[in-house]
């Protein structure tokens, strides 16, 4: 009989100090849910927290800096990483793994570029990698995709999965605001990082939707095959012109199953205002994943802050406490190898583009001469009042669904019009 | 090693027959699931099913009529309970647990009267009861309660979890329909049942939330401690009423933990527009859950029809496969005993009053009299014009919290007041 399950703790950020906290003050409701006691047996930190308050309440002697006196303590069943970041995260849990542990995570980066391994080497060590926490904060979508959606044929997955653009977009399309000074607003709120580009370049969307994917096809999609691009390009008028077309933007993260050629980007997108996705706003996460059993399943909720993901770690802890205490790994099946992934060329959807052109006639006709040969055909246009001074105006185009190759020569050849001036943006359409 | 995994179906309907189908057209894609395969050994049928176009795909001699010639067949490992009501589905499943197998059950009727025995039945078998499909069909709602957010401390749960009476509501409110219309619409569109008792009346609804609330809160509630009205009463002036009030109506299924005391109820409440659930339509089903941890999560789908639900049986029958191999039961706890119902006349909610008067000076101030006089204030009110021949007016009253017990007495006295028709409709409020 298991009498004491013992977790080990690195890292003592924001989110390793709240799990650290909870396990403490909830052990009584967490050893109800197992039969045993669940206890926080070490931590393993760098200096500078050792200044963080909560250092105190934790008790000073559960605290090291050294990694070997970390992994040499007894009684360690459990390892929970929350430092992020590839290294030394990466490292630290290939040593859980190795010996025998079991390992939570939390870290997106790690998972998505090493998630692979880390699976096949706990398979190979009798114990089990869990990462709830790495998508979605406090809502649940590594488990529905590992168990209760398994019965599905997975045809899509489509999310807003990055609280920080999020906020940017909808306080854009709400106030009427630019990107740069919404971006500060946001950082000033602590809503974006100092550095935000991970954010604002969708590269943490991307690290998400690779594990996303990579679960629901059962095939590795590595985090650099995602097509990505940021929301830096998106200008008030968008969100003016979209609305117009009864549409709103989000910086959308899917991935589709075409036949076996796994599409996979994270972009801004014009979506109808009546899509499932269009009304999540502010800094909540939104998973649509589509089955072919389910149709459209939707998750909504908090994607990050302490508690949400403290809640995705504690019951990644318990689900592993439970292992220990069965003494048997979960019987999870292993990918079936690498995804191929169909190129960004081959996709086929709806644009927005958005350009300045002289103000004169017969420049309708010749930017539609040149769609027309590259098979693109025009839904709608809204062409606004010039600016006097430039003798421009704006032209605003959608199209039909297009081959992505075609409209990225489409827009080349109308730049080179002498009638444009420029192609201003192009924006993807979901619908 | 377990060389292959066997199933045994009882009931061959829609979900049953679906299940069959699934089970062998994706055989071996569910065999990749567990590495074992997942065969299905034998059906227990009743005399009409045998006329079902399905029988000849499946094989005429896995049929059979005989329970126990059914519970004989060897090499069933986990028992699929698919035909609905209490018996003899109750003592089906009884048996099956008894036997050592895994039981898997779409009932929620029996899984809200007899979950718990059962449960305790299985430990003491060392086996498991799954029931994801009896609440939500598709949406995974069961294990996220039972192994996803088991971190935190539930608030409460709201839920539309009846697609019949959603749907109902749903015209009612877009197409200013009245309800019996609507209901022969369905009827007739094979939304509602011939008899629509279950789902009108709220019932269905009520097995659900029982079943939720029991998960959440982890002590037992039974069906007949839910509140329950139906949704026949609503005329369509109050649909256009909550309209004009920023508010729409829904048939809610709700649950709140008060200090203790387990609210557990079903009825027509105004949700305010901008509510995450007031925009969940037709059929669909949502269910939000408010944890301490993560906030509202809120989680939406299809909640019934053959695909959806058996996307939630088949990751079931998958569960209980991995556990067979396993050879380990799930260490999930027991319930800690029956919950604390509050009474009804305990809660406190606002409400909607709908009342006819007679068109006079003075009839305003007599009624706000009444609710004065049992701590009832008003939020706002409409009077409509008065109905010329009757000399009778509408009024319409939003009052700000008040206890049920108060309102019910409040309703009482101006149903009494000579210069009052009728109070006609009085709903609660959620915020």
């Amino acid at each position: 009989m298991t009498k004491e399950i013992g977790v080990g703790l690195i890292g003592f950020g924001v989110i390793g100090s709240q799990v650290a906290r909870l396990l403490t003050s909830e052990k009584d409701r967490f050893q109800d849910q197992t039969g045993v006691p669940i206890t926080l047996k070490r931590v393993k930190v760098v200096k500078a927290d050792l200044e963080r308050p909560l250092v105190g309440i934790i008790g000073p002697s559960l605290f090291t800096t050294d990694e070997d006196d970390f992994f040499a303590t007894p009684g360690i069943d459990i390892v929970f990483e929350a430092i992020g970041g590839e290294e030394p995260a990466f490292s630290y849990l290939k040593r859980a793994i190795a010996s025998g542990k079991q390992a939570v995570t939390s870290n997106k980066e790690v998972i998505a570029k090493h998630g692979m391994e880390l699976t096949v080497m706990a398979k190979e060590h009798n114990t089990s990698l869990r990462y709830e926490a790495s998508v979605g904060g406090g809502i649940p979508i590594i488990t529905p995709l590992k168990r209760d959606l398994v019965a599905n044929k997975i045809r899509g997955i489509y999310c807003i999965i990055n609280g920080t653009t999020n906020y940017i977009l909808t306080r854009m399309s709400k106030e009427d605001m630019d990107f740069a000074s919404t971006l500060k607003s946001a950082q000033e709120l602590g809503y974006a990082e100092p550095n935000p580009v991970n954010d604002i370049e969708g590269i943490d969307a991307a690290f998400k939707i690779a594990i996303l994917a990579t679960l629901a096809f059962r095939k590795r999609v590595r985090p650099e095959e995602v097509y990505r691009e940021g929301i830096s390009r998106l200008r008030s008028q968008d969100f003016r012109y979209a609305r117009e077309l009864g549409f709103t933007i989000k910086l959308l993260a899917m991935t589709k199953d075409d036949n076996g050629a796994i599409e996979t980007r994270v972009h801004p997108v014009l979506l109808p205002q009546e899509h499932p996705l269009a009304k999540v706003d502010g800094v909540l996460n939104a998973i649509m994943v589509d089955g072919d059993l389910t149709g459209q399943v939707v998750f909504v909720g908090q994607g990050a802050g302490p508690l949400p993901t403290s809640s995705a770690v504690v019951a990644d802890v318990i689900a592993a406490a439970r292992e220990v205490i069965s003494g048997q790994a979960e019987q999870l099946p292993l990918l079936s190898g690498d995804a191929t992934i169909k190129p960004m060329d081959d996709v086929l959807t709806r644009y927005y583009i958005r350009m300045s052109a002289a103000d004169q006639p017969g420049v309708l006709a010749q930017i539609a001469r040149v769609l027309g040969m590259h098979q693109i055909s025009i839904a709608s246009v809204i062409q606004k009042e010039s600016d006097s001074k430039s003798q421009t105006a704006e032209i605003v185009i959608m199209t039909h669904q297009a081959l992505e190759r075609n409209m990225r020569m489409a827009i080349e050849e109308i730049n080179e019009l002498e009638i444009t001036q420029e192609v201003s943006n192009f924006i993807r359409v979901e619908a």
